[in-house]
């Protein structure tokens, strides 16, 4: 696929609803998109249906079926309301084995005014790996989705599925088996324990596979944002939190301590999932055992978002984006309005001061480091939709609180300190200190003088200044400007960069003419 | 006019440059807009290029104007760049005045590269006025501009343009007849002041006119920016905020207490004004002495925003906002895309429901309590731009970092909070008390009641329920939900705001259906 800076022209935009009718949860999301351009999740309903709750050999219990009956008339009653003419609605683990399968759908469809898709368990799983491959950087791995009714594990190879299992573990079914009770004890935890790895036992691939795993589903969401809590986690951001085995097992603990009604308490944890957490917790912990791996990182997307890339992507088959990090920055680029000119600019000049400064000894080529500075150039006015005023500041909360798929926290953090460090005094960065890497306090030194010096080359937007030569002799950093007409001003704005280049290098900034 | 909630359809974005090259700075602005729809300022370019510096009975220094020359060719090459073709340059006192005008124009013009139009000083004064009605909602009063080089006063009636005084009396001149040296003693400024006293007392209707004064200029931004900091005023929005004409004398014995060079160290001063704001803070004081006035309003919109108004209203004449605290709204409701049919019906059911408490004793109409409801309705759901996730947290930090003209700054803070209030815990609003009026906390309880139940009653986005009584029997707050099919899941979702009714008006809620 070929990534575009923009929709094509002409290319009007769309809206697809999602209904997600899930054993534990459903949901209505509405996506709003151009095709070979930007989306955004725009508009969500959630209800904590239940839909499997006291199932048994007769299939799903009527007062589920009238939850769910209800809530789908509601979402039906929202798509017609809206205009909504593309919704896919799918159903799961649930629905799928249950024995009252017509009265199921009877519901689920509002009696017909819905077209619900009951997905088999690899469907699940394939649009569980879609939303998953499509928002991280996995190519080689796992992912594992745990919902109400099931666990599906995929083996993710070369970006491809390679092959997937499905075992009714869900957080709802193993709390009303091992964990029906207001309390439960240490003990108590023990038989699901050897009941998941009974389940998984004879899944050899699984077996201390170890590698990267991805985790899906609202249980693992709701585990991170309660270990974010109880650590006092400088982002909000849940999507590409490592969350450790061993914080899993801290928080079960925690529960344990509370009766079910009372645990929500825990910062983090919501009334609605706050019995079936408790179980949903001790699955994951006991798989990434099995699994052999020691955390698992936290996948917002899912199910949901796979069926909408399959619209997205079309006609691509698969449907897959090529480059999760570069399409994301695009995303933003497109949503934030950012001028693509300037900001492409920018970029091509920061680049080529970064790669000279290389080139001259004062720091090695690091891949990672240059998609930074690339990112942060292209994003670095969105904060202009806010207010041109401090737009530094807005561009710095607004990548922060939209969140980079397929960047690590680390890498968000900085571009997003890189924005803020665009112009006017250099932030502080240290209320991100926690999330940031070693070294990235001087790395965002170096990185915001590439910037920086671009940012004012390009201050008459004209793009005369075309490329930059460094030299560095003695006690001084010597850059040689290219330039196209008069680039006095070029000149005398990129001069004033010398405090952030001697603080960042310890050297005195000279600007001169190339070959003048 | 009529305020339309989008654009015309196929009406095309369309940018204006507009170029102001004042008496002390130069700034190129340029503004994104709609015919009919939004507008913003997306670019700025702002060079200090102290025009009138030096300049003498021979006219302006050639200095001044190789530094005029230099900034307009930068800016000429900008627009050529931009591909922007709609350029408004103009050239106020210090050109108008000066004795070598061809020499002048050739440089402000960049030898003919820009057409750049010499403003009358009633020409000035009726963009400063445009700028500041279309962005407050002054009726009557006064409109005091202070440049660089010359002092603007507009007396305003019934939102028209009385008449005006102008006086050279602006700061960089000033600074040059009168506080040309590196320090300045209390004794240096009598006769600064007795120089505008005199200047101004020939103007009979600015003697002690009093009323409502909006001031309007680099300098007068200045100070408030330096006053807000040194009161540590919670917001960082200048347009609307309050400068006390003492507080402007505090900030005048500060700066006496160091020399010109050192004056930046102050918070708000900007390097390359440090030298000329004394003078200027003296000519306002004076200023507002003469006119009986005890505060100044701040406009951060001026001239520049006036040239862009008569081009964005056209073909308006006057060009004149009708209303501009409803602009302000709709234009972020355009900016930030919210779903105005959703919004406009939670508008219309909070207010029913604000109304019917009322009418039940609960509470007295307040016209400007509904505007602040209408208004938060409105934009209730802005901040899905940056992530559905806490997107009640974003529009929060969207809207107060947005501003919206015409609103004080009390209530800006109340819009934002209640946008914050819409959805899950009530904000607490302790940090932003030093801005709001009293009662605003009982207040915002108020109104958050109305605006969740709007959006719980309009959950499914189907628009079901058309209208709500209520009424207030003993201990209770009864509402009446009128529907269009079944409200089951409206009531369930609007009963969940019962413990913040309880907190409000200290009732049990109980809602039903309308005459069932």
């Amino acid at each position: 696929m070929e990534l575009r800076l923009a929709a094509p022209e002409g290319s009007a935009e769309r809206r697809l609803a999602v209904i997600d009718m899930g054993s534990n949860t459903f949901r209505l999301v509405v996506f709003r998109y151009r095709t070979g351009g930007s989306f955004q999740l725009v508009d969500e309903i959630r209800d904590a249906v239940r839909l499997s709750a006291g199932a048994g050999p007769a299939g799903l219990h009527p007062d589920s079926l009238e939850r769910a009956a209800h809530t789908a008339r509601l979402y039906a009653a929202f798509v017609e309301a809206a205009g909504i003419d593309d919704v896919a609605a799918v159903t799961t683990s649930a629905a799928r084995d249950a024995a009252n399968r017509d009265d199921v759908m009877e519901a689920l469809t509002a009696g017909g005014r819905l077209d619900v898709r009951v997905l088999s368990a690899e469907e699940e799983a394939w649009y569980g790996f879609l939303g998953a491959v499509n928002s991280t950087t996995l190519g080689d791995g796992h992912v594992l989705d745990l919902g109400g009714g099931s666990i599906q594990v995929s083996q993710v190879v070369g970006r491809g599925l390679e092959r997937i299992v499905s075992r009714p573990l869900g957080a709802v079914r193993m709390t009303e088996r091992f964990l029906p009770g207001a309390r439960a004890t240490r003990g108590d935890l023990k038989p699901l324990r050897k009941h998941v790895v009974k389940e998984l036992a004879d899944v050899p691939w699984i077996q201390d596979a170890g590698g990267r795993l991805v985790g899906v589903g609202g249980t693992i969401r709701t585990l991170a944002a309660m270990h974010q809590r109880a650590t006092r986690y400088p982002l909000d951001e849940l999507h590409g939190y490592l969350l450790p085995r061993t914080g899993i097992e801290e928080l079960v603990d925690a529960m344990l301590e509370l009766p079910a009604t009372e645990r929500s308490r825990l910062p983090g944890l919501k009334q609605d999932r706050a019995d079936i957490t408790l179980a949903g917790a001790v699955v994951i912990a006991t798989a990434l055992e099995q699994l052999g791996v020691d955390h698992v990182e936290i996948c917002s997307q899912g199910l949901r978002e796979g069926l909408f890339y399959e619209r997205f992507l079309q006609p691509l088959d698969p449907p897959l984006i090529r480059g999760v990090r570069r399409q994301s920055v695009l995303n933003l680029v497109e949503v934030y309005r950012c001028d693509v000119p300037h900001a492409a600019h920018v970029c091509e000049l920061a680049l080529g001061i970064y790669d000279e400064l290389a080139r001259v000894g004062m720091h090695t080529i690091d891949r990672r480091e240059r998609e930074l500075l690339w990112a942060a150039g292209m994003l670095h006015d969105a904060g202009v939709t806010v207010d041109y005023n401090d737009h530094h500041k807005h561009g710095f909360y607004l990548i922060l609180n939209s969140g980079l798929p397929g960047f690590r926290h680390a890498e968000l953090a900085m571009i997003a300190l890189l924005v803020r460090a665009h112009r006017k005094a250099l932030p502080n960065p240290a209320p991100l200190e926690g999330v940031l890497d070693d070294d990235d306090v001087d790395r965002l030194q170096r990185l915001a003088c590439c910037l920086r010096i671009a940012e004012q080359l390009e201050r008459g937007r004209a793009r005369g200044v075309t490329g930059v030569e460094v030299d560095a002799p003695d006690g001084e950093l010597v850059l040689r400007v290219r330039a196209e007409g008069d680039p006095a001003v070029a000149l005398w704005s990129a001069a004033l960069e010398g405090p952030v280049v001697q603080r960042a290098f310890e050297r005195r900034l000279r600007i001169e003419v190339a070959g003048g």
